[in-house]
């Protein structure tokens, strides 16, 4: 069933190829119209999901699987901004002739083919099907089964308004061999995008035959240098954690130099508590603000919840370390006044994003001016940080002759 | 074993990183002269594993690991060359400050630490531990146990030159269950680029759990389409078979409209045949020259032999099928006076070197200028066809703020 489906999303994808960026842009708009025009369908295949999920899934995710007015509305909003961005399908990257006469140019171009495999949130079905046709690439998507009749709403509304066929397809099967063919079809899939929690991430990249792109994974640290602003600190430390704690971007670890004073390591730890954030600590953090200790398996994990771990370290050296093996390459601040620690900071931690005296919250591609997102990539492969659609193409050298031959 | 190594590797990307162009230059060339110095440390080292080798592994896998002067010259050659070459690491490659002032930076940056997994060919040692340390990583080898002296003593006089301590280290085990721990090393190897067949690239592709590019596997075709010169056609028809048939750029199989002469069809046969070439054919092909029947297999096969498979077809459109059904995604290549099919062609093969009226020989890092390269990517995913020093960089936000938080 899913080799059909990756032959018929190979034709669609020579047809997408086709496209004028004016022809795209308009299919975009219709696909938000459509979606405009049938919120009703939509609120009421989720409210069924809802109803299904109450009691089985966890809160937090049931939250993440509920749409409402407003965020049909971002979904909307979403397919009209990719209709004004760039195409970048076609662009020369480069173009000169060999000496031997050959006309030698590199071009971007579709992907083909892209797999993506998702949980909950049915917003992620709109986005991916939007970044997708605007790339010219088909789209098989693999989404929970806990959002499957939003899901089935969504890519029928989507669908309808794409002229192109089997542009978007649905895996309507939850069973988890679907998924296992689906990362085996090496050839057929030309990309796998796993967006979800840290289990599917691990899943897709340990099964995978396909090439994969891992998103979102965000065990993010804030390291407040010896010398800073109190004020900017103060402000950036409880913007990372409480902004939104539940998104990758938020900080999950404060890394603190250990001549910071007492009394600022005490006011920070009041006000994160004021905002109902838990701490725990380091040994050093615990006598100072009487704390929970945190185990080795805290500074590995991504809370995303009010929950934080406190180190106090020796040096910008040793807090480098610590992010470099417990951090997950995502986005990684510091807060100081030295310009030398700074540099070594920025240079040395190597994470997708890496910040000075700003909160990791900005990761995020409208906020880096790239429009919608598809993820944001923590590995080194291709694209890393944020994913617009420029990383969702590939290139390909297209050399004309005259009949040359190589000696 | 490899975790210490991978270790090891990790410290030495550090140091590699904060390497100027200027001393990786004098690296590099201090490299080529401590091979140049070696020759007979090589060479006798080289007989051994050839010695070992000889009714052990196929005659023409001895050709490929046997090195001698000239092979040694090439390796020293290289070396240089990749001195003269532009160093990526550091390139910005856009800066802009946001509305909210943030200074938003996207620069080149090492990938840290690579792992390279081949065989045979001991020539891969020297140009890998080269490539690596003009782009700043560290590199982990994994080679065939069939060249191991040879490159036992490469890794050492090679090392000898660096003078940063475990920038190249050689496993020396040949347990393949090295090679699979190697491959799961998420987070302390960046990449892995398996060079060599298409057994051992579908092993890495099907086992690592870290991201790998996919080189070199080629079954390469040309279209000779009606409207064509026949002179041309000739020439590059030969050429792409049979100047070198053993590489990955060498043509494999020939594709011919149906309304191409039967003598010119003879002619071309007769010129093969004439250089020691066997050809097997569809049904149509034999009825013309005589031949063996192609089998489904031998159109999956890349031969890397003096081996061609012959097929008649309707027209352009089935020739592109046929080669997005077949093809390896490597290099493809029409032979036309038409325009429109040359068009057509070049937009819908799906490979990453698409030629019209030239030899599918071309695809090579050197020839496109780009200088020594690290293989030909067949995948999409970060690097599409010859690999050059641009590709064995990956990229890395840099943010610098003010205070900044998110609203």
């Amino acid at each position: 069933m899913i080799t059909e489906m990756a032959a018929k999303a190979r034709e669609a994808s020579l047809e997408l190829a086709r496209l004028t960026a004016e022809q795209k842009n308009r299919i975009l708009l219709d696909m938000a119209d459509s979606l405009d025009k049938n919120r009703g369908r939509i609120i009421a295949a989720n409210n069924t999901d809802v109803g299904n999920a109450v009691g089985v899934i966890k809160d937090s995710l049931i939250d993440r699987l509920k749409l409402n007015e407003s965020r049909i509305d971002l979904m909307i909003e979403s397919l009209r901004q990719l209709a004004g961005l760039k195409d970048y399908v076609g662009e020369i990257i480069s173009e000169r002739t060999l000496e031997n006469g050959l006309v030698l140019t590199e071009k971007r171009v579709p992907f083909g083919v892209i797999g993506i495999i998702y949980e909950s949130r049915p917003n992620v079905t709109a986005d991916v099907c939007g970044i997708c046709l605007k790339s010219s690439s088909a789209v098989i998507l693999k989404g929970g089964k806990e959002a499957i009749n939003s899901n089935r709403v969504l890519v029928g509304l989507l669908s309808r308004a794409c002229p192109v066929k089997d542009a978007f397809q649905l895996v309507e099967s939850s069973d988890r061999e679907i998924t296992a063919q689906m990362m085996n079809l090496t050839g057929h899939i030309d990309l796998i995008i796993p967006r979800g929690g840290e289990g599917l991430i691990r899943f897709v990249r340990e099964n995978s035959k396909i090439p994969v792109i891992e998103t979102g994974t965000g065990n993010c640290h804030i390291y407040l240098d010896e010398e800073h602003d109190p004020v900017k600190a103060l402000n950036i430390i409880i913007n990372a954690k409480t902004q939104r704690p539940s998104v990758c971007n938020a900080a999950e670890k404060l890394l603190i130099h250990k001549n910071v004073g007492r009394d600022f390591i005490k006011k920070i730890a009041g006000e994160l508590k004021e905002r109902g954030v838990e701490i725990l600590g380091c040994e050093r953090t615990q006598k100072i603000i009487g704390c929970s200790a945190a185990t080795e398996k805290d500074w590995h994990t991504e809370f995303l919840d009010l929950k934080i771990g406190i180190k106090i370290v020796d040096d910008a050296e040793q807090a480098i370390r610590h992010i470099n093996k417990y951090g997950t390459r995502h986005s990684e601040a510091i807060i100081s006044n030295s310009r030398e620690n700074i540099d070594k900071f920025l240079n040395e931690v190597d994470a997708a994003a890496v910040y000075s005296n700003a909160s990791t919250r900005f990761t995020d591609g409208y906020e880096y001016g790239l429009g919608t997102e598809i993820g944001i990539s923590t590995q080194k492969l291709h694209a890393r940080g944020p994913m617009g659609l420029k990383a969702m193409t590939t290139t390909k050298y297209i050399i004309k002759g005259d009949g040359q031959v190589r000696e």
